[in-house]
């Protein structure tokens, strides 16, 4: 039992090329012209596909093979909107591959005796609506239907108007659909797999994230004229943090990473010492405790640093997502499948953020990573060769074939 | 004998007061509107005085007490050019101090054995056409003057067109006076004087200058997915460098300063670890050597921090002045003539450039600084008590009353 692999590419292609302005760049942000043309063709596609295709509120679309409503199905999903100037395979790869499960079982003749649900859920980037991952949360219970369509964009749309525009506001109560299991295939977006020339890997957890802003008040001086001793420099207290992110926080522990990717001074003149630093702390580790920890010492450094550099410091919190721990019953069933088809796998830490956290809050959930090339993504040099889409939809198969034949889950 | 320090206040007042916009806001950029304005007010201050006034090719103003042209003159001198939203003090100071100590002397009968001349010279302070200093250095032989007027400002004009238009292309040859002495009073634009409670600064040095841009290149990776060993972290390399240039290279010596002033991240995202940094590097230190040690430390330090975080890291040299050497005559002068005013003296670095590093060039020259509020200066806040004012104005006075009676530099 195999996977089409024609046919998964073409389609990968093609709905990547169904985004791409005349330059070629590759964008669908949620609910944009081209995810409306990006979602006419999942549909289409499941209807090939004899799917019962149903919409929910919130604009997550849920194609069904088998009786969905009635009995638990076993959900496969992830989403179709993008970054700007993104590649093709984040979140189509795994739409594309829930579809070409059904198709491959399908075309063995396989009667499900529990009904398959290949969801795309709205709005999972979050580049044009905050939050993120909105979709999927909604279908959770984890944020209001009605604050969700009244959220404003970053271009100063509704998102509740532009679903209604682009034809997607559904008539189906959003929860509807109570899954026995979520499972998500999904590029790893980081260089791990690539790294170690593993085919596979078993999600077991997912990384908490904490994000900061923090704010440094220093002195703007000449840096001719002012002695060291008198300075009071908001740049050099914003370098100390972040190499006390790197020689402390993430030395402690392998799994603990930091990163200021941002930073803004002010005036940010040459021969001036910065009177004003903003930048952004991004901490994340799979085990709370150990997150939390980060966050106090890192707490605690701040106040001895604004002290020793005389210079005021505030900490403003911009997200904090605790570590979502995936099931062991189905990362175990990931690895077995893998063994089976001889396919090398490691279980690991999701460094970013997917619907499948939010699943993960109503139903048994895990996820199949396949290796990204030189852990790219959110950019057009996203790549994952054939072979390696091809093993990961295999292993959602096997794991799919045994789930619905009634040999997973059954506690 | 003693300057009129109601007259000093009120032209510098009134000179500040000419340039401001309908906000208040003071801009005097070179060779603009408000710059004509107040050299026609300097122009017929220096009339007023009976002084002769001379105006050369680079639209240096020079006006003379005495035959100038014949027997080597004292001559005192700054700038009354202004940054954007700048205070009044900087230049205007030094050559209103200039024509207040002639006045003085005049009004005491003094007759001068040797003549004296205020200088305000063109484009001091760079903002809108570089070099900066760029009417002492034309004087001093060390610019070109078709170059100097061939050059292209920020807002796309020509500086010898704009001096046309302004009236102040003149018809004195550059370089014609060739002073036997050069002062320069200034505020000190620096915190050390205020800090400790001296009042007059006798200026034996100015700092060399290195200016250099850095441009450190890593990889851009998701701030989640990537682990810490295979990171390649422009932004923690930039953080290095500024603690490397506190830690090490400030801390050998306490005339060495080192200053990050501006950064740019790309791409600038909380959660993507910084492709590439580039940032500026000012250091300073009155002695070339040990300028040119920290140099060579500095490079040294970016070839191992470039394999240690596994990031290309280029330099680009913006700019680099020598230091400069005031003459000892001068200053010793100046330490005397404040002690014979019991005021409290002390030596000093120029941590800034002046008009007097390029008229070092060619005549001894020297410097008098007087306490600047809270360090602060080409700002609003810019700010020196009247009082502080009058003892600079004063201790200027004296010693040029000493240099025109033949006591001082007949060497």
């Amino acid at each position: 039992m195999q996977i089409d692999a024609d046919r998964l590419m073409h389609r990968l292609h093609q709905l990547g090329d169904s985004a791409r302005n005349p330059e070629g760049v590759l964008s669908r942000l949620a609910l944009s012209d081209e995810d409306k043309v990006g979602r006419e063709l999942i549909v289409g596609w499941m209807e090939e596909a004899d799917l019962t295709v149903s919409i929910d509120a919130i604009g997550n679309i849920f194609g069904t093979w088998g009786d969905g409503i009635a009995v638990q199905p076993l959900m496969i999903g992830s989403h179709i909107d993008s970054v700007v100037n993104a590649g093709i395979y984040d979140g189509c790869y795994g739409v594309l591959s829930g579809l070409a499960v059904i198709e491959a079982l399908q075309e063995q003749g396989v009667e499900p005796a529990i009904p398959i649900v290949v969801a795309a859920f709205t709005n999972e980037e979050g580049n044009r609506y905050a939050p993120d991952m909105m979709g999927s949360l909604v279908h959770a219970g984890g944020l209001d239907l009605e604050q969700a369509l009244n959220t404003k964009g970053v271009d100063g749309s509704i998102l509740g108007e532009e679903l209604q525009r682009i034809g997607f506001a559904g008539p189906m109560p959003v929860g509807t659909i109570k899954p026995r299991a979520y499972l998500e295939l999904h590029i790893e977006q980081g260089p791990v797999l690539e790294v170690e020339g593993t085919s596979i890997g078993a999600v077991e957890d997912l990384q908490g994230i904490s994000w900061q802003e923090i704010t440094i008040k220093g002195v703007a001086n000449h840096a001719g004229t002012t002695p060291t001793r008198l300075r009071h420099d908001a740049g050099l207290a914003a370098a100390r943090i972040n190499t006390f992110l790197r020689d402390q926080l993430a030395s402690m522990s392998a799994t603990t990473v930091a990163t200021v990717g941002s930073i803004e001074y002010r005036p940010n003149v040459i021969n001036v010492i910065p009177s004003q630093v903003i930048l952004t702390v991004d901490l994340r580790d799979p085990d709370d405790a150990r997150l939390k920890s980060a966050e106090a010492q890192f707490e605690e450094f701040v106040e001895e640093l604004a002290l020793q550099e005389a210079v005021t410091i505030s900490i403003r919190r911009l997200a904090r997502f605790e570590p979502v721990q995936f099931d062991s019953e189905l990362v175990d069933a990931i690895e077995q499948a893998a063994e089976k088809r001889q396919l090398s796998c490691r279980r690991m830490t999701s460094g970013a953020g997917h619907d499948a956290q939010m699943m993960a809050r109503i139903c048994p959930a895990a996820m199949i990573f396949v290796p990204s090339k030189d852990g790219i993504s959110h950019n057009p040099g996203e790549h994952t060769d054939v072979q390696s889409l091809l093993q990961g939809s295999t292993v959602l198969l096997d794991i799919a074939r045994k789930l619905v034949a009634g040999r997973l889950l059954y506690r």
